[in-house]
């Protein structure tokens, strides 16, 4: 096999992107970088049983979920993907062409992004499937966004609707994937089934020169914004009347679209922080992309804690995250 | 926290280094490289009962030797190990004092290499201990050695012993891992539970400009000789009597120490193949630095293949690995 088949071609727009040198056969995958840019790495494990389930997600369907929530992490950094390694824990309850049809989820996902799958392993395990990915992104070198950049005075954003994977989830622990949805209930059941990465999100925060504070929503509101606000050392108030919600949330009450908003997860969009000019300026960026972008609260000096303003009332938030089925994730 | 705290200090003799510009806190890593370096990634995911068992490894060494397997990966393609991150599903039979004596033995093999730890998951899963270890590394650009560069009239050659770590394996299935053994069988046995991969011999082949196929006995020398035999399109021939035995295993048959070298693994000891005079260089170089390299074989024109020769006779071998405690790796 030719060692360079696996380059990609290099795009003017993607000048930047690195080249895989040699990744199928060795035990190891070679990539080149352009030494213009900061490589970024995370590694998440989803486990049967604990974050996913088969009556809720198809094969097809874990493969992208898995693979989105790392793509995610990236873009809560600033990154564009590049690689990704699969390593999978197989049971016996499970077949081949179900293991082709999560690795088929990962590729159609990647292959919007020109992601290369480099490497991974696949092992026997007595119980439940567990699913390894690793990605590997770049930024341009000292863009990267991170979570400690918050200020007082800033305000704070998010870049889509938040709690729709939550209200998705409890549709289809209701009548299973099989069951039959309305097309509001569909669009929720997607965005739990099939989340997308706010990957061109990502790229024009790493292409603004401005200080910018940034977390991707994994695990609720409130847990991702206690993370910003114990990185930076802030006070975080978020008023619960400028939370975005899906349309298809509307026969919920207020108060459940709140608590699958604040502690539900899984909508993969991005939490920010930017000082209020900062904001204006992204926010007709994003208009120009015709991207969703929502201001939903501001930064203030104190204790690092999360306060929900609702009714004309501050309440601190519990630092609470999504408990998916059981308890200890 | 600074976000260059954990800059690693650059030292003469690793201006290749790279550095992590902020590892801990967000979901991602992001670290910086020289631009002169090829990144190598590699995943590898070991399964309680599966690929160790807790009656012959401590919680200690299985952090140990998951490590050492995947830092050999990266020495099989001449490369530097840089940082690590680790993914762990654990069952509730496990306790967190356990659990940190897996990390305590990844840290103290990473800190011998001055790798950093720069990201994981920790999940729980219901049954079977599972650890998913994802390793960076670099090499000089172009310096990656592959296992498709082998060629007919080449000499095939071994870095350190093996089968000792099949011979250490079944002295524990025997005794276990509280057993009584002599110093001899000390040695096969730490051989198998605390392995030390061939970094230093990586970074002479990496810094060899000659032609070198590479690849680490993971999976005994058959299995790892037919990779390189099918990657690089040739025969490759050993002989039985130059294969390197730890002198712990002299009390055993020849025939069991054949067994164990060519289907044991888990040796972490590199095989290779290069021109003879290049042969003769890397082993002044090897001998210069008091580390071993013993000529066991050459290669062939021929159906990729791998064959012993032992007594006179050539016996093609089967493509056979390392089956652990069960059949499905």
């Amino acid at each position: 096999m030719d060692e360079f088949a696996f380059i990609n071609s290099i795009m003017p727009s993607q000048a930047q992107q690195p080249s895989l040198i040699k990744g199928i056969g060795d035990d190891a995958a070679v990539y080149k970088t352009s030494g213009q840019a900061d490589q970024v790495v995370c590694v998440d494990t989803l486990v049967e049983g604990v974050h996913f389930r088969r009556d809720t997600l198809s094969p097809y369907q874990i493969g992208v979920k898995g693979l989105a929530s790392n793509i995610s992490d990236l873009a809560a950094m600033g990154a564009t993907p590049a690689f990704y390694l699969v390593s999978i824990a197989v049971p016996e309850s499970w077949n081949e062409k179900e293991l082709r049809e999560i690795y088929q989820g990962m590729e159609e996902l990647a292959a919007e992004y020109r992601m290369d799958l480099i490497g991974g392993d696949t092992v026997s395990t007595p119980a439940a499937l567990v699913l390894t990915i690793t990605v590997i992104g770049q930024v341009e070198r000292t863009k990267a966004k991170y979570r400690h950049d918050a200020r007082a005075g800033d305000l704070v954003f998010l870049t889509g609707y938040v709690g729709s994977s939550a209200a998705g989830l409890e549709l289809l622990l209701k009548r299973g994937r099989t069951g039959s949805f309305s097309e509001k209930e569909l669009a929720l059941v997607k965005a739990h089934q099939e989340p997308s990465p706010h990957v061109e999100q990502a790229g024009l925060f790493a292409g603004f020169a401005g200080r910018v504070a940034l977390n991707d929503i994994s695990d609720g509101v409130a847990s991702e914004a206690y993370e910003i606000a114990e990185a930076s050392g802030v006070s975080i108030v978020i008023g619960a009347d400028s939370l975005p919600f899906h349309p298809g949330m509307d026969e919920h009450s207020f108060q459940q679209r709140l608590d699958w908003a604040l502690y539900g997860g899984e909508d993969y969009v991005l939490l920010g922080a930017a000082a209020p000019a900062d904001v204006k300026e992204l926010k007709e960026r994003f208009s120009a992309r015709q991207l969703s972008f929502f201001e939903v609260g501001h930064i203030e000096e104190g204790e690092p804690g999360v306060f929900l303003r609702h009714n004309g009332q501050l309440k601190k938030l519990e630092k609470q995250g999504y408990n998916h089925f059981q308890k200890r994730r």
